[in-house]
Order: structure tokens, then C-alpha cells, then sequence
């Protein structure tokens, strides 16, 4: 599967573990499905949900061929390489290259205080070495440098990446970066807001990576037709039920960090709904209580979302 | 050699390259040389100024080969293992053991935002692991959490960690681990600041890991023993020369990042003291101009640094 | 003029001082009368753009005269009250109920470090001293604390305040505080973003409180009728056309603050379009050197932003 | 009483109130007595602690009056008149003058993101529209903009300013301050910090305005005697002491903000020594509850803390 212009729901995939911290090859298979079945667009594995940046490189080239085997070709793969080092990020380059994934996502070199021309190095070296398409990922909250609007744009221009990722949540940044890259009809900006995706594809904006995506791929899948459709009401309609299933993410603070908070309401809430095994995280991010999980639960009912899948035996 | 109690001198060194991106042995080789002829009291290698973050495995396991057979057992050296997760840190725990390492030094998990409960989880899951002596690294400009004095005195106190290398310039910080400390005969507080390393030690740190270290191991040498002897005095005026040495971090900024400007200028000027031959930095972190070094040519020469070596023919 | 559910293009006037820093009275009347006859819905005296919070108490009482002789009931005035305490915010309101403002809006307090309770105390104290409806404008960038969307909730669920100025940039609270108030027919939720106002239309916002609708207020009202109107795609266009205005604001960075190098900015444009004299500021806030005002109004003649009025004589 | 070189201990202090709110002028002087008996070389009115910001114009006239008659001449006082803007803070420096204090004090001017051009403008102006030695007061918590060393010493060396009173947390900028106006014989530099004042002085700086001094004003006298004298060991003990005290301003967290809970916490030790009236805060400034009280008594209890007076009838 080639990557042409890169749209569409596009949910970053979670990493499912055994609880003594082994890749759960089975759930994977199982998440990649239900995703396919609701009619998503393409997979991102190993992003910052699916916790790509803490395992080792032998769990990341286990779910890489996991996840390659489970889609067989039927949406394309995007595959996360962020990593402290360009050197790092090229050894995880070269694994999705050995499993045929379709794209490669990198946040910026991170640890280090880094700037603009840090990061213009980075991605330049990355697509150097390379034939895979190059997708930026802008996540400061994460990263600590914002990539920023003229420097998207200039990789943008220069070939360098096919599209960027914009976790941001920078709401100038998002617009100039669509109005800088206006000029390419190849080139595309993707939201990773789940609480605005509606206002982001309003915006111009082509395609969604979010989170939330993990747990109701069929809402995103119906929003994201509403706004392609031009039906904006109805995109807003769906958006605010959509926010809604947010409040999981909150229900484990301040007693564990946000990010295992969220991912860790993630993993619950596929598990509430059949579809992965254990909601395991990948030490030292930390997992939900059974109290917490129980409120992940009533608030997931209370919303009208439902098991996918009978329990398995 | 074994660790009693951490203290004294302990440059974090920078790992020199080839303009090529390999280890470069050799002024490996000759920069331990020189900081053991300064006296220092161990080596920290694979630091952040180590750019340990950054290497490959392949790298790391260069470096520590290197450091471990220049060393020959005459000081401890110390290897960093900072990653973004605990499962990462674990193998290059292995690592450092292999090649016979003193101790191991940890930041918490980076990336992801987290909390308190992560960073005991993931000491305590590093810990278990090993039993080479654990210190604890609070570098939060670059892991953007801070090790709160209560979790580094818990750690401290269960024996999870045996010191913590204090690199967040939190004054209060600094001395309420101290003052929660103070029971602990064995546990070493380490400070990481180069420009006010008298006060740190005026406060009851026991040792200097700072990565001016690198380009004057002798001036942080006297500085310590003045402290050691009590001339508080004279260790105030040593640490005035000193903090001027700090303006050649300065000159690369802002076209580049301020840690390229750092560390980029620490290699700059051991190339400049004839200790090693390039000042290539790992990718992205990017080096200095021509310009740029003839600028820390100058400041040091100002200060009267000098050439350590002849030279190379 | 009473205030029912305030929505529309509510520009934030900025102060025209005379060079000796006496208010230019006469600059400010032919500001309102530019602003009214563009269609304005409402004005907004005394804000942050307007340097309310620089101004001593009697130079406060000359702008808000002058703004109500010159508005003379044609639209409402809602009148700046921020300040750092709550008994000093309260004298400023008794000053714009002297000037028969229509309504009053303040920030939290700001300078200590504020939490949502002192922000729930604030407005409640400033509601119970006024009958004048009460708006919270929340600018974390100014304020350095965000109104939480709870907390807005709550303010306008009790009925404390009648709007919320969104000028924080955080994309979920202002979607919260719509989401939050939707049963609240005559609660308004305003942005203060000049560079998405047409998103935050888009998803249910009632009126914008722009900068720079300052210098260009015929384009807002046409942007903001567009999206009364349902034309989305012609509002994004508009939108599109006005985010390259901001570019004035860039051109005297980073010599002078953000925020004097933005006010200083618009004033040098209102200068140029000959609606005021001079482009002074309130010190220590600081002026655009001749080549910065050279910068700008190329950048406005590039735009086809032309004169309003002929050169005063 | 001239002010000449400023140095040693000078307590910030507090502004009692009654339950209405009003100035509570017999316990102020009470305060002052408490101060003065103890051996505190100067007081700081207004400041920060004090509250002076959120306090109207004619407040702050009674709090001067007060102070300045109860002082009665036997030490400097030095008057707070930090604002937003230049012209506000002319306002207030008219009011010290007109109550014959010694020196006044500014922050630089707040709420707009002011860069170090701003900086200087404002404390030029200030210098300039008064006879009355000018401290600037660096406390970027509060301020959001650091006063950089550079500028602070180019503000020395032009004589605009006789003092800085750093409170920043910044470890190599308060020293860097101490290099850069080495060579001016009557500038000082103060600390703003209660936890490492030893440290602070150790470093060369020449004095306190640290907040516990309102508590235990003896306890930091014998603290600044020990470092003149030379006795660091006994400066050393006497600090850890004191910074066990600091436990109070904890107790209220986070239901109430950190300013709220410092200084809410200091009234409330206040009272408990029965040196001042009422624990009462300016609005939206908030009180510590009955069971935080007896927390802030406990700890006080613990550390042999007692009341300083009878109980008043």
C-alpha cells in the first residue's frame, strides 16, 4: 500500500502487554482489527500512545510485525520512530523499513533543549536515509520544542516530510502551518486534537491522529465524514459527544502522572470493551486502580459505549 | 574499585567523535588521561554532557570500553543510563555492568509527563536489577520533572539510591535533600552546578559533578580542597575564576540550541587545550562556527587556559 | 443602551496618548467614530490592548469619558476594571458606572499566584459590588492563571458573570465553557483570538474581542457576518486574508517586549491609516523605531490596507 | 535616617488587617515594635508580603503613616511601589516620599510580558522622578520576567539603582549580579530567600528581606550576626533551623493558592505569637481555615516557638 496523500482517521494504536510486560500479540491483532473494521483510514503504531518511544527494540519490532501481519496490507501502516538521537531514530527507521510499513512518524530529537536548527537537522538526516515517506510529529508537551510554523513549512517545501502531526494544541501554529503549505497538494496537516478535531479539519486540516481514537473509532470515523461531507453541524454534534468520553483521562489524577492517566484509561477502556486482554503499562508509567477503573467504566456506560466484542472465553 | 561514599570531583565527560560520527578512542583515551592527572576523584561517563542520551547501543558500549580500560581501575567511574523507560535503562544497566562500572547514574524516565509515583517506580524498578549503587540524576531542564527532596529522601532511605546528583539549580531543593538526608552516614548529595559549587559545598553537597569539569578538571580540584580544608574563602574566589569561564556557552547563542552552545563549546575548547581532536557533536546537536570557536579561542585564552597538551603531530 | 446577550465584534480599543503621555482625547474620538461606523457591535475601553491596567486612575476617568461622549449610546461600552486586588478593581467599576459603561470586564487578580479559588472569590466580591453586568476575560499569558472551565461554569451557572473573554489559546477550555454553558441562554462565550476567530465561530462561540479589529474592524465584520450568515467557507477565506496582518506584530521583536512591539504595533498601523496621531505608549511600554513603522506599513500597504481618512492638517 | 550602604536584616513586613478589611493600625505597630526590639536593621513595608499591590491608594497611605510613626526614626524603612505602570508607580513613590521613607522599592512593571528594554525604561523613569534611593526588587514569580544580571548591572553602574533584592530562585543570576558590581563599593545585593539566606550570604551578599523574618525576626538577626562574623558552622545550624518553619506555608495546599498560603500562613503566625490581631487577607487573597491554623500552631509548638507577647485583653 503507497502512501499518497495522507487523510483520513488515522488512530495511533496502543501498545497491549501481557502483565509481566510482554508484547500481548493476541490483543494487538484484536485492536488492529476492531480499528479496520470501524473504517479507519491508516494505523499509527508505536507513537507516543502506544508507549513506541519506551520499549526496548525488540518489543518495537515484535508489534511492528505484528501490526504489519494483522492489517496485511489493507490501510497503510504509519510507524513511530522518535528517539533522544538522529542516530536512534535511524536504527528504528530501519526496523519499519524491514516490515514494510508505509511512513515513518518522528517528533524532534528530544532531551536535549533543542531549536530550530536542531530540528531542521534531525528531520533532514532522517530523510536522508530513507525512501519512507517522513511525517513530522509536534508535540511540545512531550518534546519541549515546538517545531515551528516556518520550519514545518521549509521542510514542507524542501521535500523533507510528507505531512505533519500537530499535538500542539497551539491554535495559531495549527492555521499557519495549513496556510504556509497551501501551495502543496500533496502535503498534509493532521490533527492530533480529539477535544477540537472538528474545528481542526474545519480549519483545513486533512486528516485526524488521536488518542481517543483507540477506544471509539466509529465516532471518529462518523466525524470525520460529516466534515468531508460539509455537514459542519453534524461534525459539531458528534464532536461534543465525543468530548465527553474525555473525562476518563482524569479519573486517575493527580495520583499518577497525566500521561499514564490517560494512556492508562485508554488501555482500561479497550479492556472494558473486549478488545485487549490487560491494560498493563510499560514501566515506569504506571496503571489505573480498580476503583478508577471502575469510574473509566460507569462513565463509558454512561455514555452508551458498549462492549465490541463478547468477553473472551 | 569499590564506591563507599560518593564525593569530591567527578567530571561528566563528553564523548568525543570522529567527524564521521564514530567514538573517537583515542581522545577518549586522552581525555580521561587528563582528568586523572587533575586529580579528579571518578569519572561520569555517558552523561547527559556525555550525549549519552543520544548514542546507539554500539556507541555506549564504545565509550564504556574505552573509558573503563583508560581508567584501569585507578578512580570509580560511573556510567549513565538515562532513558525513556525503565525496560531501555535495564539493558543499558547491562551494558555498564558488562565493561565493570562503579555505579550507575539515572535520570527518571523522560518523554512523558511524569509524576512522583513514576519516578519511584521507575528507581525501584532499576534498583531491583542491579546491584551496582544507584544515583539518582534531577536534571529537570531536560527531563522536566523534578525529583521532589521528599522522594529523593525516600529513595535514599529504603537504599534504592545511594546519592543524587542535584542538576536543577532549585535552591531550596538542594538543601532540603540535605537537611532530609542528614541521618544517612553513607549518602552522597552531588551538586551539578559549576557556577555555584562553593555554596554547594558551603551547604553540606558532597561532591562536584560539573561539566566545566571537562576544560579545567584543576580549577574544580582546588576548589573542592579549599572546601574540604574550610578556606571558604579562597574557594569563593576560585569559583569567581571559574563562573567566568562559563561565557564561551554563550557564544553560539541563539543560532543553535542552548545545549549545542553548551557542550558544543566544552569540546570546542578541549580541542582548543589540545585533549581532543574534533568538536563534532552526535546529530542533531549541532557545533560551533569557525567564528564561534575563535570567540572561545579568545575567552580562554583571556583567562589564561592554556594548552594542556602539544599539539597532535 | 442595556447589554442583553452580548455577541458581535466588540473591539478592544487601544489608548492614543499625545508624546507627553496626557491622553489624546481627540485621537480616541475619531478611534470610536472608525470603529462605529465599520459596524462595531460594541467597544471595549480599557482593556489589556488598551492599556487599562498601565493607567493611573485619572487617565482611566478621561478615556472613560471620552469614549462614552463619543459612543453616545450608539452601541454598548464595556468598560476594563482589572486590576491586581479586588478593593482596587472595585474602584475602577464605581469609576465606569459613573461614565454609564454597559457593562464591566476583569481579569482575575493577578501578580500573586492565584488559584480557582481566589478567582471564584474575586469575581463574586466584584459582582456583589455592582449591579453592571460582569464579564471574566481570561488571559493566562497576562495573568499567569487560567480560568478554569469549571470554574467559568460555575460563575456563569450562579449567575456571577453574563461572558467569558477566551483569550487564553487553549483550545479544550474554550470548547469546555461552550459546552459547559450551553444551557445558559444568555451567556455569552467570546474569543479574544484575532487569528482563529472564524474557527471559534465555527464551534459555537458568540462575538469576538479582537486587536485587531483595531485597525481593520470592517474586515471583522464581514468575517463574523459571513458566519451568522452560514457561509463557513467564505468566513475561512476572510479569516485567511486577516491572519496576514499579524505579521505587524512580529517586527520589532525581539528588541522590545511582545507586548509593547504588538499595541506598538497597532498604534504605529492606526497612525498610518491617519485614525490617531501618535503612536505613543504607556511606559514602560515602548514605541516602534522608524524603520519598525516603515516595516509595518509596508507590510499594510502589501495587505491593500489603505488610509480611513485624509492626513489630519 | 539616611540610607547609606543597605544591609543586614530587613523583615517584609506584613499588613494586618481587621476582619472588614480596614488597615488594623494597632497591630501594625505592634508588628513594628516586635521587629524593631528584635534587632532588625531596616523594615520593608509594601512589598510583596505585604501586600502592598493589591492595597488601594489609600490604604497604602495609612499603612506608610503607620509604619513610618511607629518607626519613628530608629531604622530606614523602605517603601514598596511596585505597579503595572510607570506612572502608577510615580503615584506611589509620591505617598513614601510624603511619609519621609528612606528608600522605595520596585518590582519591575507587571501584567504585560516586558522584555529587559522595558526593564530599564521603567526604573530610568522611576530614578528620575524621585530624590529617594531606588532598590529594584527581582521576584519573576510574581513578575514573569527575570531582571537579567547585565541589566541589573548596568542599572547599578549608571547609579539608577543602590540595591537589588533578589528573590528570583536563580542561583548563577544572584551571584552573577554579586561579580558584576563587585567593583561599586555602596550597591547591594540583598536575598529574597528565608532557606538559603546563609548560603546567600556566604556568596557575598550583603543582606535579608526574607518573609519568615515577620515570624522570627531574632531568629534571623543571630543568622546574619553568625555570617558577619564569620562563624559559617553556627550560620549553617541557625539556617537549618529556620527552615524547618517553612512547613507552614504548606498547610493550606492546594485548596488555596501559594501566595494565599504564605502569607496566610505568616498572619496566622502572627496571631499565634500574638503579635498581630487577625489573620485577615486583602481579597481575592484568601485565609488559612480553623484545622490549617492549628497546623501552622502545632509546627510552631514543635519547633519551640512561642508567643512573643500576653495574650492583648
Amino acid at each position: 500500500v503507497g502512501v499518497t496523500k495522507i487523510r483520513g482517521v488515522i488512530p495511533p494504536i496502543v501498545t497491549p502487554m501481557h502483565p509481566d510486560g510482554r508484547i500481548d500479540v493476541e490483543s494487538l491483532r484484536r485492536l488492529v482489527a476492531f480499528q479496520i473494521d470501524a473504517g479507519v483510514d491508516a494505523l499509527f503504531t508505536l507513537g507516543t500512545g502506544g508507549e513506541g518511544p519506551w520499549l526496548t527494540a525488540e518489543s518495537r519490532r515484535i508489534v511492528l510485525e505484528t501490526v504489519a501481519s494483522a492489517v496485511g496490507g489493507r490501510v497503510p501502516v504509519l510507524a513511530g520512530v522518535s528517539d533522544v538521537g538522529t542516530a536512534r531514530a535511524i536504527e528504528a527507521i530501519r526496523d519499519a523499513e524491514a516490515t514494510g510499513c508505509d511512513a515513518v512518524v518522528a517528533t524532534p530529537a528530544f532531551y536535549g533543549d533543542n531549536g530550530q536548527a536542531e530540528i531542521l537537522a534531525h528531520f533532514r538526516a532522517l530523510a536522508q536515509a530513507t525512501d519512507l515517506p517522513l511525517i513530522a510529529y509536534d508535540i511540545p508537551s512531550k518534546v519541549h520544542v515546538k517545531i515551528g510554523a516556518q520550519t514545518a513549512a521549509t521542510l514542507a517545501h524542501e521535500g523533507t516530510i510528507v505531512a505533519i502531526k500537530d499535538s500542539s494544541g497551539d491554535e495559531d501554529g495549527f492555521r499557519a502551518v495549513i496556510d504556509l503549505t497551501a501551495d502543496l497538494d500533496s502535503f498534509s496537516v493532521i490533527t492530533g486534537s480529539d477535544v477540537i478535531a472538528d474545528a481542526a479539519l474545519f480549519q483545513g486540516g486533512d486528516g485526524l491522529i488521536v488518542g481517543m481514537g483507540n477506544i471509539d473509532p466509529h465516532g471518529f470515523v462518523a466525524l470525520y465524514r460529516h466534515c468531508v461531507a460539509g455537514d459542519w453541524g453534524q461534525a459539531r454534534q458528534q464532536q461534543t459527544k465525543l468530548r465527553a468520553m474525555r473525562q476518563i483521562t482524569q479519573v486517575a489524577l493527580p495520583r499518577i502522572g497525566g500521561f499514564s492517566a490517560t494512556i492508562g484509561a485508554f488501555k482500561a477502556a479497550l479492556v472494558e470493551r473486549n478488545v485487549i486482554a490487560h491494560d498493563t503499562m510499560h514501566l515506569p508509567l504506571l496503571t489505573l486502580t480498580d476503583a478508577e477503573k471502575q469510574a473509566v467504566s460507569d462513565i463509558l456506560a454512561g455514555l452508551g459505549i458498549k462492549p465490541a466484542y463478547e468477553p473472551a472465553a
